[in-house]
């Protein structure tokens, strides 16, 4: 009897009017109280919209179109008219659910619909409001110890532009108080060549996930799909801790896990080294999100900052997923008790806007080194501002922390329950993953959870993954389990 | 006597109401008749500003504070209320001018709204209106004879994207019939080895821009500031026309200079097939746009769209700063009357959102190979919709033409009569530049346009390039060619 409710729901006019929405809060009444499947999925519409699609561009990544009029909240409407539970909102990029009043509402003001419209290059002429705007929006939620930002547009676009402020900072190291550039230096780098354009690297971890351009791609280790046939640089990669779970029953496993890992970085970044193409700076993701979500303890991460000070290489944490409160902290990395803030955090999806917060060393000493036209969008930033402060008048961190609890316990239950179907329950907040015994199992899961009304995601070779919006509740929570268990009980 | 009527629109309240906006033309009573710039450029409000930013970031290249309540049509108001006729407009990026009724009023409709706010991960779950958006949107004004379209959020992303195209394209006409790769390919990928990590390049032009993240870096010519420290793909470069002026006068020195510059590119290539390193495509912008407005014939482009066809390497056209209509033309490519379309056309600025054309064999055969969270972004689609309209029934190609020989022609009297101060007048519609003697002159030239009124833009080593909104009339051309003719003669 899924969907309960779910009829009166889609009868209703939904009336999207800005006063309506204004008087709702995050239980919204207009929520459906259930998922409803009527229709195959895809359903007809849907087939038909792909058919359509697909003339005009490679769409096999496409597995629903949306009705954005009618989604609502935590609730997905495909073209059809089917109703999901969404676990996954757009590859979690979605921090308030769908049509959120403060949203909705953002440009009834004058002067923010003017900045969403008369976008500037923002690098050359900012609007006057700009430099409040950063203070007031990004800074007001920067990582503690970090006092700078740039503002970008995508993940892959933050990634590699923090790139690109590591390798000028390594470079400006090196030639000390001397910031000049040598003439052999401006030659060659117009022919790609040393030492204009030096050989220097990012170490990642196999695994990690930073983007898909081509200086993010050379970094990203999740899957060859990825990376086949695009040209990549000579940079290294080193093991990320491949845990046992339940985490309690491994400890000392797992934490001689942690130590060959970190060994190997260390080896890996001295044959770097010596072979003439140092390691400027390790990127890291707090928990490997397309790659598998797997973690790391906080003990590594204390001991891969402790590494990267002694090896002179900046750490640069990848918050694009992690970011902005899935996980119960504003920056999952927050979970791991650093002794000093990274060197630079890197963030897009939740937070709507790309961009990388840093400290004042690795603010380049010349203008136009890390710049383009646009150098992020007011408009973002104009959304962000208001998804700020309804985590923060709504403690929707809280509401993570509550729902993450029924989220894991649920979870934990149905992997002793049918330990043969599922296994390795982890992760922090509502960000939280299991495995499948194989992918072929895991695909099935997947596939029937969303014939069920759930849209999960799946990451790595045996995960599927949950990233719910910031809104998602104890109540959301206890659909998803009671859905994952008809589900698994039908595999079973 | 500059600003006339500039005080009175200054203290008049703009009304920006959208019945208001909906009333007028492009020749909107709202502008001011004339420049009037008060204090020093930039001024005591711009001052204090930069100071606040630059607390938060390298803010070195940033000129003004814009004050994008006020700014209307041609004219940018800044933080001071200083008045400018802006010929720069973003670095090329504002296609209809400032405040355009069509676009304030652009999301008072509901669903476009929503469009806006719910903003999907598109290769996944696309809004039920999107396969149409595309169609009756970009596909509108696609090149003739490319079919397929993807949409990206930038010129770098687009570029880099179109890469990647490229390079599968290349590679799976190496595989034949075959399309599944190899064991070895799917593992040494994950290593950034080859062959799945093939040595590919990408050839470009000295002086051509391409944008600033690695792969697009790689191929970006122009200024070393751009690239120094960052490491570069071995990708080759060949010699771009650079003629002499007026074209009348030197044909067959000009003509020379084209063969050249072709052989040079077929020698290139054959050099790096050889050494293993084979060039999949070749990326070239119709006009050299960041790099010094370098043109070349029409005739250049026919033999080197022939040369790529005879080394099978795919012809790159890159249309970031030249697409839109600047030109007179919705893509400049179109005045070379080349035989057959181009393989690959990138986009970004005016068209508001990024992306490339392409055709059917550049579609990967797999999903998720050209992919990234967002792919785009529909509100900019809903903003381009209103500029392609504006474009049609305003006629604003006929306008860019009839203002670009009202400037061209009065940029070629003041050659004439101060041909110390400037030299090779040249471009297409209002897409024009012009040399000065040298840097320092040039730099002067531009600074003291902008304490007269004017925002241009420089580019290269010796130009001063105009890149106007499309609604940029006769008599604003006359406006910007007293003010430089005053302004030159005070250098004089």
């Amino acid at each position: 009897m899924l969907g309960r409710g779910c009829t009166a729901f889609l009868e209703r006019k939904v009336l999207l009017t800005s006063q309506y929405f204004r008087n709702l809060s995050i239980s919204s009444t207009l929520e459906p109280e259930k998922p409803l499947v009527k229709t195959d999925v895809p359903g007809p519409k849907s087939k038909a919209l792909l058919k359509e699609l697909s003339s005009l561009q490679q769409a096999g990544s496409v597995q629903l179109f949306g009705d954005y009029n009618k989604s609502i909240g935590n609730y997905f409407v495909d073209a059809d008219g089917n109703v999901f539970l969404d676990a996954f909102t757009q590859i979690s990029s979605v921090p308030l659910g769908y049509n959120h009043p403060e949203m909705l509402t953002a440009f009834e003001d004058k002067q923010n619909l003017q900045e969403l419209i008369n976008r500037p290059a923002l690098g050359v002429f900012p609007a006057v409001q700009w430099p409040n705007r950063l203070k007031n929006v990004l800074m007001s939620v920067a990582p503690k110890g970090l006092n700078s930002i740039a503002t970008m547009m995508c993940g892959s676009c933050s990634n590699e532009n923090a790139y690109k402020a590591v390798f000028m900072w390594y470079r400006n190291k090196q030639r000390g108080t001397k910031t000049d550039f040598s003439p052999e230096e401006l030659t060659s780098c117009m022919l790609n060549q040393q030492p204009g354009s030096p050989n220097m690297s990012i170490l990642s971890f196999e695994g990690g996930f930073h983007g898909r351009t081509f200086g993010a791609l050379s970094t990203t280790r999740s899957k060859p799909i990825h990376k086949l046939d695009c040209p990549a640089f000579d940079w290294p990669v080193a093991p990320f801790p491949r845990y046992k779970y339940p985490l309690d029953q491994h400890v000392s496993e797992n934490e001689k896990e942690d130590a060959k890992c970190l060994e190997q970085v260390a080896d890996v970044i001295e044959k770097y080294n010596k072979k003439g193409n140092p390691v400027a700076g390790v990127i890291v993701e707090p928990i490997q999100s397309e790659g598998g979500d797997h973690e790391a303890s906080p003990d590594f991460f204390q001991k891969l900052q402790k590494l990267c000070k002694e090896k002179g290489v900046a750490l640069i944490i990848d918050e694009v997923q992690t970011g902005c409160g899935p996980t119960g902290k504003l920056w999952c990395y927050e979970h791991f008790s650093l002794p000093s803030p990274p060197d630079v955090v890197t963030f897009s999806k939740k937070m709507l806007t790309g961009g990388f917060y840093f400290n004042t060393e690795f603010k380049p000493p010349h203008a136009y080194r890390v710049f383009n036209t646009w150098m992020g969008d007011p408009g973002k930033l104009i959304l962000l501002e208001r998804v700020l402060k309804v985590i923060k008048t709504q403690n929707l961190l809280d509401v993570v922390n509550e729902s993450g609890k029924v989220l894991k316990s649920g979870l934990h239950e149905l992997e002793k329950e049918m330990p043969h179907l599922i296994n390795s329950v982890r992760g922090r907040g509502t960000f939280l993953s299991f495995n499948a015994p194989t992918t072929e199992c895991r695909d099935k899961i997947n596939s029937d959870l969303k014939k069920n009304g759930i849209i999960s995601g799946t990451c790595g070779e045996l995960a599927i993954r949950l990233r719910p919006a910031l809104i998602f509740q104890p109540k959301h929570a206890n659909i998803y389990l009671d859905i994952l268990r008809k589900t698994l009980k039908s595999i079973n």
